[in-house]
C-alpha cells in the first residue's frame, strides 16, 4: 500500500512536493488544500488532485463553490485518512497547524524552513539527518539556503575536517511569482546584524558544527536563485581537484561552468528551461567549477540555489524517513532522484 | 596662485571632481573635456566650465560646433597650461592618455581605478599612501570599492592588527545614468573565480596586508550603492564598541541605523537626496550599526559604497599630494572635507 499524503498548502511548495509525491511508486498523493480558489487550485483540480479548502469555514467553502471550482471538503474531512502531512503552509502559519490541526489528530507532519527549530522534534536534510527523522512525528525540512549550505558542507566534509566557514548569502527579493515584495533596486542587509541566523540552522541539522558556521546575508533584486558564496577552513590541506571530486561524488550537486556559458543564475535557468523540467526546476545546488579554489587549508566556491525547488526532493526522503519506508537515507535518495529526473 | 587642473572626460567621476576642484581655494579648473556634445558636454559650459574637445580632430569639433556647444579647442590647446590634469575617461582609455597625451606633454597626471596598478608610479588613498604619492608624476586614485575597504581596513588597523579580512562584494549592476548594462534579473559571479582582484587592488595601497585580503565578488541588478560584508580576523580581542568608535574617529566613514530607518541602500540615497547633495552623492562610506560585532578575535560588518562619489575627496587630496601643496594628509582631508560640506 502506498504511503498516504496530504499537502496542506498547494503554493510554490505545495504544488511540487504534490508532483513529486506522484511520481514516486510507494507513496501518492489523497488530496491537496488551498485557502483561495485561484489559478492554482483551479490547475490542481484539472491535473486530478482532490482538492479540500484548508481553511474549515463554511463560507470559505462557498468562495470556492461560487468560483466554480469543486472541492471535496475542508482539510478536517481528509485529515485522519493521511498518513502524513506535508505543510506548505505561508512562515508561521505551518506551527498553527501543527498545535491546532496534526497535533490533535495526531497525524505526522513535516512543516518548512519557514517554520522554527524549536517547535518540531528535528530537523531534516536527507545527507545529514535522516536517521536522525526515522519514526519521527513532526520534523522540518530545513529552509532552501540552509538545505544547499547541508549539501556543500556535507561535500567538503568528506574530504577535510571544517574548522571554520565563512559564507555570505545573497538572497533573491521575490520568487517569480510574487508581484508585491522587493527591493526593486537596493541591496538590504537581511538580517542587518552579523552573523545571521543561517549559521545556526545549519546547526540544527548538523549539531557538530556548533560555533563554526558564519553567516552573513543580504538581500538582492533579483526573482530566480540565491546564491552563496564560501570561504571555507579546513585542517590540513587538499587540492582544489579533491574538492570538486568530492562535490561530484555528492547527490543533488551539479557543477557548472562559465566558460560554457553559466555566466549568472539567468543562465542556469535557461538551461533548466532547455531541460525541460517542469516549472524549469532545478533541485539540484549549483556550483560554479572556476570558482572553486584552496589557498593556504581555506576552500573557496560560489553556489547557486534554486529557492522554489531545492528542498522538494528532501520532503521525499523526509516522508520515506517518518513513515520508515527505508533505512537507508542513500537508497532513498537514489529513488526519489530517479523518479524526479534529478541528479 | 592656484593649481591649475585640468579634467580630461567630463563623465561621472570627471563632472564631480571639477566641481569639487572647485569648492576648493587652492586649486581651479582651467577647462574640463567631453567627447561628444551631450546634455552634460552642454551643461558643463552652462556651469561656466571652459570646454575642450577631449579628441584632437577637425570634424570632432565640427560636431560640437553643429550642436550649439562653443569650445575653446581641443585638449590639445589647453593640456601645457595645466599643473596637473585628473583623467576621468573610461576604463583603458585612461592608459592610452597617459602614453600619448600626459607623458609626452610632461604633465603630471591622476588615472582612476579603471586602470591597473602597473602602468602608475603610485596608488593613491588619503589615509594610506598620501605621503608615498607625494610629488609624484603618475598616479592612479584607486577604485570605489578599493577605496571603500582602505578607509574601513583603516579604522580597523587603529585598533587592531588584522591577521586576515574575508570580504565579499555585493556590487551594483549598473550606475543609475546606465541604461545599457544588465543584470536585470540575475546574480553574476563576477569574476567567477575566487578570490577577487579587490583584495590585491587594497594590496597596490597598502602592501603590509599582502596575502591578508580574500575578497569575492558578485554582480546584482541595482543602481543605486555596492555592499561589501566583512568578516576580519585579528590579532587579541577588542569589543564591538571599540570597532565603532574607530569607524566614528575615521575621516570620511559615516555610521547609520537600521533602527532608524535605513534599512537598505535605497534609503542612504534617500538621506543624500534629503541632505540636497549634490547629485545626492554620498563620498562618505556608510557602515551600518548594528552590523558591527566582534565573535572571537572576529570583526563583523556591513557597508555601503556609493560608486559614483566616493572617490571624488580622494582626487582632490590626491592633487595636493602630487602637486605638493600640503605636507600633512590629515590637513588635505579636513581641507578637501570642509569645502565639500562632507564628513
Amino acid at each position: 500500500m502506498p504511503a498516504k499524503v496530504l499537502i496542506n498548502g498547494y503554493g510554490s511548495i505545495g504544488k511540487r512536493v504534490a508532483d513529486a509525491v506522484s511520481m514516486q511508486d510507494d507513496m501518492e498523493v489523497i488530496g491537496v488544500t488551498k485557502t483561495k480558489p485561484d489559478f492554482e487550485a483551479r490547475l490542481a483540480v484539472e491535473k486530478g488532485y482532490k482538492l479540500f479548502v484548508a481553511i474549515p469555514d463554511k463560507e470559505r467553502v462557498k468562495l470556492f463553490e461560487d468560483a466554480g471550482i469543486p472541492v471535496e471538503g475542508t482539510v478536517l474531512d481528509i485529515i485522519e485518512e493521511a498518513d502524513i502531512v506535508v505543510d506548505g503552509a505561508p512562515k508561521k502559519i505551518g506551527k498553527q497547524n501543527l498545535e491546532n490541526i496534526y497535533k490533535p489528530h495526531k497525524v505526522k507532519a513535516i512543516l518548512q524552513g519557514g517554520e522554527k527549530a524549536k517547535d518540531v522534534e528535528d530537523n531534516f536534510n536527507a545527507l545529514w539527518s535522516y536517521n536522525r527523522c526515522y519514526g519521527k512525528d513532526y520534523v522540518r525540512v530545513v529552509s532552501c539556503n540552509t538545505t544547499g549550505l547541508c549539501r556543500i558542507l556535507y561535500a567538503i566534509n568528506s574530504v577535510a575536517e571544517i574548522k571554520k566557514a565563512r559564507i555570505v548569502l545573497v538572497r533573491r527579493a521575490a520568487d517569480p511569482n510574487d508581484d508585491k515584495t522587493g527591493p526593486v533596486n537596493a541591496i538590504t542587509p537581511n538580517p542587518v546584524t552579523v552573523p545571521s541566523h543561517h549559521g545556526p540552522d545549519v546547526v540544527s541539522v548538523v549539531p557538530e558544527f556548533e560555533g563554526k558556521i558564519l553567516t552573513s546575508a543580504v538581500i538582492v533584486p533579483t526573482t530566480l536563485m540565491h546564491m552563496h558564496t564560501l570561504m571555507v577552513e579546513i585542517e590540513g590541506n587538499i587540492g582544489k581537484d579533491d574538492v570538486l571530486e568530492a562535490i561530484k561524488k555528492t547527490p543533488r550537486i551539479i557543477t557548472v561552468k562559465a566558460e560554457e556559458g553559466f555566466s549568472s543564475t539567468a543562465k542556469i535557468i535557461e538551461y533548466g528551461r532547455d531541460l525541460g523540467r517542469l516549472r524549469y526546476d532545478i533541485n539540484e545546488l549549483v556550483v560554479w567549477e572556476e570558482s572553486i579554489n584552496v589557498l593556504e587549508n581555506e576552500i573557496f566556491l560560489m553556489q547557486a540555489v534554486h529557492q522554489e525547488s531545492i528542498v522538494i526532493p528532501e520532503n521525499i526522503d523526509c516522508i520515506r524517513a517518518m513513515l520508515q519506508m527505508e533505512e537507508d537515507n542513500f537508497k532513498s535518495i537514489e529513488k526519489t532522484n530517479k523518479a524526479m529526473g534529478i541528479q
